[in-house]
């Protein structure tokens, strides 16, 4: 099945807003309905391809011709990600950043030969999972570029179950490669919002991070080796579970979003199915007094598996509990809802759960019982559908995320929320601004701010100040760019400032050595020359 | 305090061999007494410094003419780490990879006037810590060069309590970092078996792997943010616990072996004091039954802070606890010691304990009581200084290191005991080759080996073969080239090997980018072009 093609996950799944969300959005936000609606699939006209009849050809040599794609769905299918700038503009019917065509390589070596195929005929190169980029992953700085869509590289490849380790290849989207490893009584652990949708390729190369990364880590930390197809070649890496053996390899191709090659197989940490998952809320007066509690576990234990926190105002709407939404809003000083998850053994999972709901107590929390959490736990996956529903009801949503050590967290909070707040106020459309704390670690958390407000004349244009808006205040308070988004196009300008001179500079000399035409998603990640 | 210059550590510390050892070497591996002693250091006579006057000048420019010290004693006690071969070397009188200079500055802007003036003459720079690499990663290959010792960038810089970071400069040594953060209330948990000399700066430089790790992580695990001086300039990294933003660029620094630069200052994690500390012995009965219940602790946990285990010979030796050296060699059949270490808050302390010790039963083990524990730790240290006694004694002793995954664990181990047999006893010196496991993880555990044989006749040309031939059975059997000690010059060429080419010529772009005229540490981690 198809993704929604100018929004998100499955058609069925859509659902319009709680009438009191659609309240709330006119009474507080001054949102109006759309007067013209979103266009339709069949009403899109991309410019026609201009590859080459020789380039379609080598493809085709590559790939086979069935699997060398340029009718038009294919093609608006593959064209940017699930920014809402994105399907903002797909709404509108702006498909400027179309590929030529989508190829759909079987394997390592025929991406070996699309990348060839490619540097003959000065086409740049899309690595395509899951498409779920919202960061303008998939949109690069050069007009003639194919999409290479991994979706036919889906299985499993290995398995060792001594070692708890697996290979898998990079097109499988998440629910695949767990159903994969549920077979075998094993679980990756890695369930971000994108979960039913995103690859592990994509997953690898964006530095993934899953909401249930206090019990199972990151995805980059789950990573023990790859491979990586460049158009110089394969490179491998990861021989042992840790090594002295040089600077780490595999932690300079994570995080490279496609720009130093296409990641053809990942060997993944896997862990044996919980026999028990249990989800639980708790109250604090404050957000400070809950993030509190959660540094608190992060340093001293219990670890539970998922731990998150939502601040007043995303308390107070109910994006914590997204089956919720709108119920707490007539409650008022409804504190902040934090989330504990607990997955494991039975014996294991009650004596954490025990001991870490002392610690949480001890630091001012008040038990809410498992319902907040199970409805948690239930629409863990459902904000992205939400974001459609509103476009649909003429509002804006966007959401942006960072991380950093815990002492810079209240003023990297405050900075945040008042840059975006003040920039939407001043453009005539004052926002809500909620936050939640949802990946924590023993030195630091993540932020991550959900921003809606009335859409604005021309609402790309009106977003950008303030998404730039936020971008200084997160550098400017001692935050990274990105905690688990990635840099994609939208953060290059301030990665760029966060890497340094020097740091990008090393950078560039990697992707020059792998990538020496520059066809790996030019303007991704690092500027192009 | 200087080391001594031509074995290890304080010579106040130096012990005689216990006579079970000596006459178990004696009758095991028929090592005789030596006929000529170790020269004494005022007994060697380095080449002159061929630097010109002018270079000198340069660099007492840059760090103050008392910090330039070209008098023969300090250009000695800088020549070559402290493996075997480099001590053999010595005590022989050998110094060809003596520095032109040795050169303390005082922090980060004297390291970049050093390196500026070094560019400006020609001359190399190895990075100097504590001195006590065991793969030649001081010995450059270049004639040149000056010896860069940061033993005056020894400061605490900044301690963070509530996001537990500190940043230390790169010339403490472990011991008066431990200091520094113990009266804080703080530990950074980081014990390798070269504690007490070996620096901040080297661990990260080398990926250094403590005897804590099991518990406290590895030192790469630990840091949070680093700053590199190189001949183009400054490059920093680290903004937060964990990041989306890219590559990794900590990672790339960590384990670059002074290549790429010279780190001058590391922000680590940190963690509190212990309240409680306490190791106990187990034993089980063949090193893969032990071996299978290390795996099931690290895999499903709970976790203890120390874990190791002695193979069957190792175990009979003694070596798993260095104070009973030969004590158990009479008993026989003593099986596989096995030390569990706890440390941490009492209640916690108490709980993994009982845990884990039901957990080790269930594999099999059988209590020993904290008796080896406390004797293990006491002696934790001391196994470099028995070396010295060995050699004194006219017995060769090396140490080699490897990782892999759980499922090669088995094949490895005999792979490379094999390779070391054969070699050795083809060359007329067969060997006691021990073994333990001393590092582990959800997927896979380190492999320690111990050899001590007779010398032969030139013991650096008897031991080079079976070096080799160790090396090759590595790979061969899927481990790295290093688990903990790092690459140096003594593991390159099978690290490119373990690296592969592309891997490589990705590093040797960064190197080239950051240190264009390949002053740093020529010929270390990377082969010069």
């Amino acid at each position: 099945m198809d993704m929604l093609w100018n929004g998100w996950g499955d058609p069925a799944k859509a659902a319009p807003l709680p009438e009191t969300v659609t309240g709330l959005l006119h009474d507080l936000l001054g949102v109006e309905p759309r007067s013209t609606p979103a266009l339709g699939l069949e009403d899109i006209r991309p410019p026609a391809p201009t590859a080459a009849p020789a380039a379609l050809r080598a493809l085709a040599a590559a790939v086979g011709e069935e699997h060398v794609r340029t009718d038009t769905a294919s093609r608006v299918r593959h064209t940017r990600g699930k920014s809402t700038p994105d399907l903002l503009r797909l709404r509108a019917g702006d498909v400027t950043d179309v590929p030529q065509a989508v190829v759909l390589p079987a394997g390592h070596d025929e991406v070996l030969a699309v990348l060839r195929a490619c540097a003959a005929h000065g086409l740049a190169v899309v690595p395509f999972g899951g498409g779920t980029s919202v960061v303008g992953g998939l949109a690069p700085q050069r007009s003639a570029f194919v999409s290479l869509d991994l979706r036919r590289m889906n299985r499993l490849l290995d398995l060792d179950p001594l070692s708890r380790t697996a290979v898998l290849q990079p097109g499988l989207r998440a629910p695949e490669a767990e159903a994969l490893l549920a077979a075998e009584g094993f679980t990756l652990g890695h369930f971000p919002q994108s979960f039913e949708w995103a690859t592990i390729g994509g997953f690898a190369a964006a530095r993934s991070s899953g909401q249930a990364s206090a019990g199972y880590g990151r995805f980059d930390e789950m990573v023990l080796a790859l491979t990586l197809a460049t158009p110089e070649g394969t490179l491998t890496t990861g021989r042992a579970p840790r090594s002295a053996a040089g600077p780490d390899l595999r932690q300079l191709i994570l995080g490279s979003e496609g720009a130093f090659g296409v990641i053809t197989s990942v060997t993944v940490r896997i862990r044996p199915l919980p026999e028990v998952r249990v989800h639980e809320g708790w109250r604090f007066a404050s957000f400070l007094e809950g993030a509190a509690a959660l540094r608190r576990l992060a340093q001293d234990g219990p670890r539970p598996t998922v731990l998150r926190l939502s601040d007043e105002t995303e308390t107070l709407v109910g994006l914590a509990q997204p089956d919720a939404i709108g119920a707490d809003a007539a409650q008022g000083g409804a504190g902040c809802l934090a989330i504990a998850g607990y997955e494991g053994t039975a014996e294991d999972t009650a004596h954490r759960r025990e001991r870490a709901a002392t610690v949480l107590a001890g630091c001012g929390g008040t038990p809410a019982g498992t319902a907040p959490g199970e409805r948690w736990a239930h629409g863990r996956y459902s904000a992205p559908y939400l974001r459609d529903a509103l476009l649909d009801a003429g509002a804006f949503a966007e959401t942006l995320e960072t991380a950093a050590f815990w002492s810079r967290i209240p003023g990297l909070y405050t900075a945040v929320r008042t840059a975006l707040t003040d920039t939407l106020t001043r453009a005539g459309t004052p926002p809500l601004v909620m936050c939640h704390i949802s990946h924590v670690y023993e030195n630091g958390a993540s932020l991550y701010f959900t921003v809606v407000s009335a859409q604005g004349e021309d609402p790309v244009a009106h977003w950008t100040p303030a998404k730039h808006a936020a971008n200084e205040a997160v550098l400017a308070a001692g935050g990274t760019i990105s905690h688990h988004h990635g840099v994609g196009t939208d953060h290059r300008d301030w990665y760029v400032r966060e890497a340094g001179p020097l740091g990008v500079s090393a950078l560039r000399a990697v992707k020059r050595r792998l990538d020496p035409e520059g066809l790996l998603n030019p303007g991704v990640l690092l500027p192009t020359d």
